[in-house]
């Protein structure tokens, strides 16, 4: 029902597709919500959930996603399997198909595996991170917390702030964003940046003061510390200067407006303790774990409009 | 069908509910014993099984207890999760409950985790073990073992023997024992005793010689060098001296009298290797299986009165 | 079903049990090939799947042959059990026996781990590999490849080549090809065959070239570094000279011959990497994707014969 059979990066997606997607979300969304949270779509399907990073959040979703459309899934993770006996991931890949597997989720840290893996198997595959490149079903997830949230896209003005540079989000995010009309500006610092900027091609702030009460959504980005292989800021006081969420910013931001996350949260770093402990009618503003929800029926979706 | 929807320690269940719970075990033990071991009662809920600590038997019960009910299990430890990106246990925790989670089982090497979680989540926490505290689901079914043994507890004498210091399953033994009417006397010595015995109120030995023909259940409990910081005895021969259970101390037990361990028994300590590999009638006396086995039951009758 | 409830060795089948597998086996290839890919025949069944080794291929294929099934299966690995507690196999299994389950599949590197644990529980145990000594389940799918390939087996001829000391694929493969009338050949050098070659009884060349023109079927054993405690060849060129497969070898193979292999493949040593990336008519001779796709449907057959 999608016209690519595989969902590696967001260019595999029309506009009428993502919004093909994020209309079945409601229906599974609505899923969830039920005494009995299972439908019997997916019964006698096959589907290997293969991560090899660690990950606690897209992996059991999908985990999750696919139980509750009946699915069989199979978790992989390098850990305890042949990948100690020297294996190359991609025999590990083939060996997998052959035992009719349906589809296969991965999640990498090179660029480009998942991409890799599709071209060389006639199954679909659903790129869940490939190192500092793609995030698609984040960026799926992210853009239906915005529509739950606002409805519409259209002149709706996001800031994507932090570590642009190192994250697979903000890459999925800006494409998919861009591609509903919405309204990107990135906040970040050149050390947090990448090197060539054409493929962005959005405004750029180097403060979050200098969006603050303009923005709908105020997108943080996780500091991706363990995909840096050198200091990318000089200090977290500097960091915390231009690139976080602090109570004073929060309460400085629009009515409607709302923060996000991909999670885990740095807490300290991106957003601060106070804002991530708030309590009363600030707190409605964190759409974190609302992402986290969403996430679940995004990927139901998916791997219903794939598999169904 | 239980007046506090989470289950953290003994206090949070009354005489009635502790018997309720015992009387539904009966039939799921059946359910165990069946040639087709599943009822569809918990179909379509979605159980996490989050363990911060290495466990076989309680970690796998909750599993096939909530594989036989027919719900869907989430299985999460620390390896391999996001914990490793240094996300903290409660932010772990939030993501997973957003993925609309219908109860979570967990184990934490801390005293109280289980508790701060369910004062801070809203579905219900089952303790499956929190530091040195509380087990309260081993002592449901170590009184449900001695109820299939000996029917009624009143007038019951157990003696628990050896580790009470870093025992979590003394303490929640010594609690439900107490409540539903057994006499419970402690064997041990001043090093593995707690520096205030106050919430204990029980008479203690200092050699299992003391009790050995006199009791009913004779509970040893596990010496928890994994929880041990110094050494709490001067040295093994000391312990089987006052502590240890061998074949002449079996031989001196009553007839109908039993002997209970939580498992995993360090053979040559808590119980002898003579002991642990007999046969014939005195075999019977172990309960170690019988345990293991009602474990399960135990298990399903809590999940089936928690969520059914 | 069969005669012996356990599955160690090949001798616990008889020809007939094997052409009854093999039989079955076709049943549950055609399972795994329909849109939906479930039978409820072993609904309510609970299935232990024991790796005290790391494995993708035969722990993936029990547990979707498993779940295919309807069975309950629980995933049990040395890593974050209570073998970290000290706690010795046979306790950890007999905890897990307790639980009612209804079939243990075991992997170990101890030779004869399968056998003295099937002696000890009174539930079926098959063997998924122990040591150098057995992998029956490698076997009966490897004899299911070639008889799909073949049909019959009187007069074929197969070679078996490489790391026969170190391989229990290897004993397993003569065993059963020589059972059903097979006529094998090994290749191999002294340092990778056991000192005494009673049990084996076969002729032996040490070259694949004085075999590779006259071989239906090229068994390569796949070099058991992980299990060897010395070096075993003197170099990879050695190897490369008198136990490699390469494009030119395989060119030399009669019409209808095929390659196989228990993977995962050492590319470069056993197979070489130009033959493990050949496309067109030569590639239909390697038939390592579907030893696993019939792997799937072996233990289907297997575990349906025993429990159904």
């Amino acid at each position: 029902m999608l016209s690519k059979k595989s969902i590696i990066g967001i260019d595999d997606l029309s506009v009428e597709e993502v919004n093909k997607v994020l209309i079945h979300a409601d229906s599974f969304l609505e899923v969830s919500k039920r005494d009995v949270k299972k439908v019997p779509t997916l019964r006698g399907k096959t589907i290997a959930n293969l991560f090899f990073e660690p990950s606690t959040r897209t992996k059991t979703s999908f985990e999750i996603a696919a139980k509750r459309l009946s699915a069989d899934i199979i978790n992989f993770s390098a850990q305890g399997s042949s990948l100690e006996k020297g294996e190359s991931i991609f025999d590990t890949l083939k060996t997998i198909l052959a035992m009719n597997v349906d589809l296969v989720v991965i999640r990498h840290s090179d660029c480009g595996a998942a991409k890799l893996i599709s071209e060389n198997i006639n199954i679909p595959v659903i790129n869940a991170g490939d190192g500092k490149h793609q995030h698609p079903t984040q960026a799926l997830l992210d853009l239906y917390t915005i529509k739950k949230k606002f409805d519409s896209f259209k002149g709706l003005k996001v800031a994507i702030v932090g570590d642009i540079l190192n994250s697979r989000v903000a890459r999925s995010d800006i494409e998919l964003f861009k591609k509903m009309g919405i309204d990107v500006t990135i906040v970040s610092c050149p050390m947090l940046l990448p090197d060539s900027m054409d493929y962005i091609n959005v405004e750029i702030k180097d403060s979050i003061d200098d969006v603050i009460d303009k923005v709908d959504v105020l997108y943080m980005l996780r500091m991706q510390f363990e995909r840096q292989d050198k200091k990318f800021y000089p200090s977290i006081r500097e960091y915390n200067k231009f690139l976080s969420l602090d109570i004073n910013r929060l309460k400085k931001m629009k009515l409607s407006s709302v923060v996000m996350h991909p999670g885990p949260v740095n807490r300290g770093i991106e957003i601060s303790e106070e804002v991530m402990s708030i309590s009363g009618k600030l707190a409605e503003k964190l759409e974190i774990e609302n992402q986290v929800t969403y996430g679940v029926a995004i990927r139901m979706a998916l791997l219903y409009l794939i598999l169904g």
